[in-house]
């Protein structure tokens, strides 16, 4: 039986944009499992009431619910194990965690900065108040002047992928000669921008443009055929 | 029989301070294996000629002479897989060189900021010059200028490592439950510090320093009885 994923979308049920969701998406894909996805607004609280709390993504396998990307891909580590590593061992499952701090952070902010008015613009009319009041206040100011800046943000942006186009220059993927959930969370974010805006994140010719290439195609193009902008 | 490293020192041969010499320091003390180190300087560039580089560390095992802190932690890595590991399998080892990556930039950066001027004054005179004019032609301004604003500098030193501090509210070590490469790997940059200043780097109640005590006290307090100063 398919594992059931709630998975973020905008107005348009076959958009799909969360960094978290396409982290599972991913994960999935790699393990080679089976997934039915739900499409699911930020205040369709009702739905995933039973994980006491208000966030996607959340899986249903069978009678299991779990709630968190992290605690999902861990879960899938361990209920699977005979399925290909997301971590590649208990070194890269720790090292993993900092990998997603830094995205969390450094990547997730920069991304932000730059499409965050184009996510208000896709999200189902029901959700868009939601959205605006939450992420201002976050941000300290409205959405609108939060990415004002973004032709000069993005190269702030651009310089803090430092590190991940070091190790790009160094070996394929963060997971070394293959991807892993390490790429995948990564990559989530770049998922969040690709789906709702057609700003260029990256440079034609930046390795981490050609990375996300490669994972755009990965799993017979899974994320790469998902409705979104090519850039 | 012991392996040979070449170990970066001040004007008292005593004084060991390479983020990149502490890393193998560490990783050696890890595997369990014997080491002895001999005090090596900038400017004893024929010493280690063999490399056909000129920088630490270097290590000497038997008839096997390896160079870069990377290609050394692999080679223990892959000559003593009975040992304890350093990266815990294969998607750790791959994931360490993000955490390379982002130690080399963000943190090195941060703590040369801090300290450079330090690591100038503990030198033998006769690596002075060196040091100061590849590090004024680095930074672009003189060792003065570039630590002059400190004690703001410090407190953006401490922002930026969210990622790490993030981890470590999650897990003790990056390796997980216990210390692995990945730690040594940012643990070097503090020892760098340490054994050249008494600035204080982190605050007393960071978690971040309580997770540089934990590896000070490592392997019999390998590091922490090492000559530097208490910060």
């Amino acid at each position: 039986m398919a594992i059931k994923l709630y998975d973020l979308a905008g107005a348009n049920p076959e958009l799909r944009f969360s960094p978290f969701c396409w982290r599972i998406r991913m994960a999935l894909a790699h393990k080679g499992l089976a997934v039915e996805t739900t499409p699911w607004r930020f205040t369709d609280k009702p739905a995933i009431a039973a994980t006491g709390q208000g966030l996607v993504p959340v899986i249903e396998d069978g009678a299991t619910v779990v709630h968190d990307s992290w605690a999902i891909a861990t879960y899938l580590e361990d209920t699977y194990p005979d399925r290909p590593s997301l971590f590649g061992g208990p070194g890269g499952r720790a090292m993993a965690r900092f990998i997603g701090a830094w995205a969390d952070s450094t990547v997730h902010l920069g991304v932000a900065r730059c499409v965050v008015k184009d996510i208000w613009e896709v999200l189902d009319p029901k959700d868009q108040p939601y959205f605006r009041e939450s992420r201002e206040k976050r941000f300290g100011m409205s959405l609108e002047a939060f990415v004002a800046n973004r032709e000069a943000t993005v190269k702030d942006f651009r310089a803090s992928l430092g590190p991940l186009r070091f190790t790009l220059g160094k070996q394929p993927y963060l997971g070394g000669e293959a991807p892993n959930y390490a790429d995948y969370i990564v990559f989530g974010a770049f998922m969040w921008a690709r789906n709702v805006s057609d700003f260029p994140l990256l440079e034609a010719d930046d390795p981490v443009h050609a990375w996300r290439g490669r994972l755009l195609a990965a799993f017979d193009g899974l994320a790469g055929r998902s409705l979104g902008y090519e850039v």
